[in-house]
């Protein structure tokens, strides 16, 4: 942590602020300038409340060298986190394919994507029960039901099934039946929610929030294994900017930021980013030759039905279409 | 809303497309371009899904003329809301100065603030019980004693209080006792707590999301009103741009939009803005000048020891001097 | 400046750099933390290049303490810049009110508006004779013919003219005979441009680029003021973010924080930003309540027949209520 | 076109409006709401002036359904542009593979580079001459010297070169001697510099704006195109988002949506968008994965004595190994 002095402190008065924040654990080495002074803290800073420097009248602002976040931190774990879940797993070799409907509508529906998806390559299932929706009148999911038919969906493919959950409240319905639990991106600090699946021993699916920086994103990683729960799958899913054609801008630099700075698996959601059926390919492919560790990808047997996101859904036959094409992809990024 | 189909489109495939849609309950007419052909909907459109349109091959896109809230919307409810909380209130001709600290730290620190800033013309009392915070490690808020502490403020200076609530699991903590619900900027769209505070009967300000559009603000609040509860504050707090001197980017327009589409009172928290204490006050003058019908204001009566956002934390004779700046401006602005 | 070196990097490499970069003619002092080792380095930084440093293998990042720029900072300026053009001033006690149609279209429109404006208090004359497009199909001003009949109008009101240059091309059509050489936010980085202009000893209105942090915009300044010609003009026109209902968003804290870093005047252009008629009064009123030294704002005497910025325009009617609304406030900020 | 009338506007005033812009020469039609009337516009809407339109009292806003260029819209050139140049060409199957420093430095410099990118299978050689620096006091280019070094190179290699144009003015200095001439990011907007190159018959390399809309820049190279030369290559390089660890955030879903919109060559720098050496090869995979025509990547024998972008440039065995891995994914791209 580097502490930057108005121009004008004295001598004196720098001095006694590095006295001060010694008190707290760290130490402090001082470079006087002409115009700023900068004090050099090494050590441990974690009792230093930023706010409070910064509430000085003599200190000109506060820089940081080291991330926030520790358990997140690929500094202090260098190896990749890989999760085992059921017969597929995330990280490591094998290319993590989540798919399935935005919303689960019915057991039919479900069922039939399900069958279809699993035979074209996916190894995971994705469907909303409990559904945030931008509108209080718009279908918000089939909630417990959901879950149900998720479960059941899961016996007959053998897929292991991927569910937002939106409220700690939902816990109990999520239980130890879930394989992976989401967290949707307007969620990403809905820091009650984060301290709930903490407390679980299940993988979650951390979506980026759309106006989240890669350290806030990483912070709210933070969050749920500092309570416990290490297996975190980070997930980028556009982010907000000007432009508007796109619902989203994918930003395909966090796929080899984020694994720079973290050991977590990283994955894509092209869907959500695209907002159109017919961007979804492209992105997935970029995503793929960018290093991510698998993609979700929306499926659905009739868009024109879709009780959501059917302008950005995949036919089954389109999805299978996509896995042909980013297998070869993912070869060449694997040197194989 | 507009249909607009693709270049290519047959009239008959047009005509379809408007008879179908006819059939949910509103009325088409079609105009028929060169390259492409629109279908203008008027009428009751609530039952289209526009997904489920937009999914079609032979649509290019979607346009939407009307606003997609009701209760929010200025069109349908032309006279402003106000608010009567306590001896104080919202909206109208009075100038809302909500004050106090970040966080209650202790029953002596509130009350001292409190008093001070009653003083000094304030007219509702700010402070955080549950705080949502960036970093798991950072003070996570003194949770019900702080509420607890809140109520013997009120009950010494007769200030409403204010303050946040961050999931649904603490309406009962929150129950009838608090005057004013705070829903902070991260929680904007977590549906879950709108619903939830919704079934309450309470005054909730609602403050925007970092990177929310007006439109997705407005639907926030939507939510709340179709719970039933329709005494929502919007407050502007700086949104999320690349210029990144300023904690967030104050959006001063928002204050005379907000007033132009919807009849909820608007104010402004410029500190959050803000994120510096010298820069509270012009943003303060200017919101006010901009027609705001209130301030949310950090006061702290010792900055340097504050557990949370000391650096935007004005002292209670700074607080004083800005009270007693915009005051005029306030009387310009009503045209007295 | 402060080098932080990547983690794993020898005290031994650590001293090299800092022996390397002190023969560039700075002073560099090393703390060595756990995971990182910083350089920090006063004196003069001048011959160091960024780019090589951060080019090199055990360099992790560069952080900047000082300005970059000079001649613009208030650091080494503390007085305010105050110019004296014609009967008016920017900067200092009075408050520059420039006005006009966006482009000049005929000398009878021309001498229509600036004599309204005149008579309401306006101190400048704007008006567009080379006009930047987004189209190449749109009007693209009168040209030549619009600077004379600029002048025109500044021999028979007395007020002293404002007008874009858009081209090195043109300065000498210019000349020393427009007051006021505005820049276009679309060329705030047309470097060419801004040292042509460097070279005149007129005034300059440089406008922020729609996507300039405002260190950028100072440097833009900066690269005038190098040239020779110091007297630069902010103005603050908004920026361009997520949310689309403005045209773009005016950045309000930029008025106070580039006062507070620069001794340049600043003004707001509130008719870009809002890109709506009715928006344009409360956002020039805010403009005022936060310190701005000055207003330009877009009057038509027929918004409907206007060749650009039609629908943001303010009839000469609307312009006087603005006027005489904003007086009162600005007398509250001088504490009148 | 859709003109959309405020809430209130009588049928007979909705009629006026539609018989007053038929005059101009299309034709409309009315679709009649409960609370707006919209007129859908088709046919030739050219003459019709948005922004008057705006600036009536009872017109709420103008949508468009047509995109507003013309000789870039892939609707009216169904065929992809191909630019044969040299030996080598841009679009079509061949992947354009632009390499070289960011600046001319000398010849030395520039040989050595050139002769090993070239060697590395590099299609194209780039470097600046006249080069854009946000700081006036940093290296601005050798010019003119600048240009003849960098034929001496293609004398010598064979490879056409690509260098940048910042103004009108040198326009001589260039002439028909530069085998593409580049538009760098803040000039997108520079239209007098985009007259003059529009008057030449050199290919032109139009890098995108930082915040400009895909619309903005394919108006950009509109304009270019209607001047005449018809030959422009769109450049993707990031844009500026919220998010501070990369440079600039590299928006790949252009690439996709710029190949449907337009028949131009869409290429992808990923130097500029990285901003850092590490993440220019997932970046360039990214790119040819999501379907980029080709790259333009910055490489240097020595970035950490580079006058400008060491920090981003690559080694020559960088770049060889780039090459060899983007190869077999343009492959899988080509369906081969």
């Amino acid at each position: 942590m580097i502490i930057v002095m108005k121009p004008g402190t004295t001598p004196e008065e720098v001095n006694r602020l590095k006295d001060e924040v010694e008190l707290l654990g760290c130490k402090g080495s001082i470079t006087q300038g002409e115009n700023y002074a900068i004090i050099g803290l090494v050590g441990d800073t974690r009792n230093i409340n930023v706010g409070q420097l910064e509430a000085r009248a003599n200190v000109a602002k506060i820089m940081h060298v080291a991330e926030p976040y520790k358990k997140a931190n690929r500094l202090f774990h260098p190896k990749d986190s890989v999760y085992k879940i059921g017969e597929s797993s995330i990280g490591g070799k094998e290319l993590a394919i989540i798919a399935g409907p935005c919303a689960v509508e019915s057991e039919e529906q479900l069922l039939s994507i399900a069958k279809d998806v699993k035979r074209m390559g996916a190894t995971f299932l994705r469907g909303g029960a409990f559904k945030p929706r931008t509108s209080p009148y718009s279908f918000q999911g089939l909630g417990q039901e959901g879950i149900e038919i998720l479960k059941e969906a899961r016996r007959i493919t053998g897929l292991p099934i991927v569910t937002e959950m939106m409220s700690p409240a939902q816990v109990g319905a999520f239980g130890e039946e879930v394989d992976v639990i989401q967290i949707g991106a307007r969620n990403m600090q809905n820091f009650d929610l984060l301290k709930a699946v903490g407390q679980l021993r299940v993988p979650v699916l951390l979506k980026r929030g759309m106006a989240a920086t890669l350290t806030e994103f990483l912070m709210a990683a933070e969050y749920i294994m500092a309570g416990g729960n290490e297996q975190v799958i980070l997930c980028e899913r556009g982010i907000r900017t000007f432009e508007t054609y796109t619902r989203n801008t994918l930003d395909i630099s966090a796929v080899p930021v984020l694994k720079k700075k973290s050991h977590l698996p990283v994955i894509v959601d092209p869907s959500h980013a695209a907002g159109i059926r017919w961007l979804v390919e492209p992105l997935a492919m970029a995503a793929v030759a960018a290093g991510a560790d698998g993609l979700s990808i929306e499926v659905h047997n009739n868009p024109e039905k879709a009780l959501s996101d059917g302008q950005q859904s995949l036919l089954p036959e389109d999805f299978k279409k996509l896995v042909d094409r980013i297998r070869p992809i993912r070869k060449v990024i694997q040197g194989e």
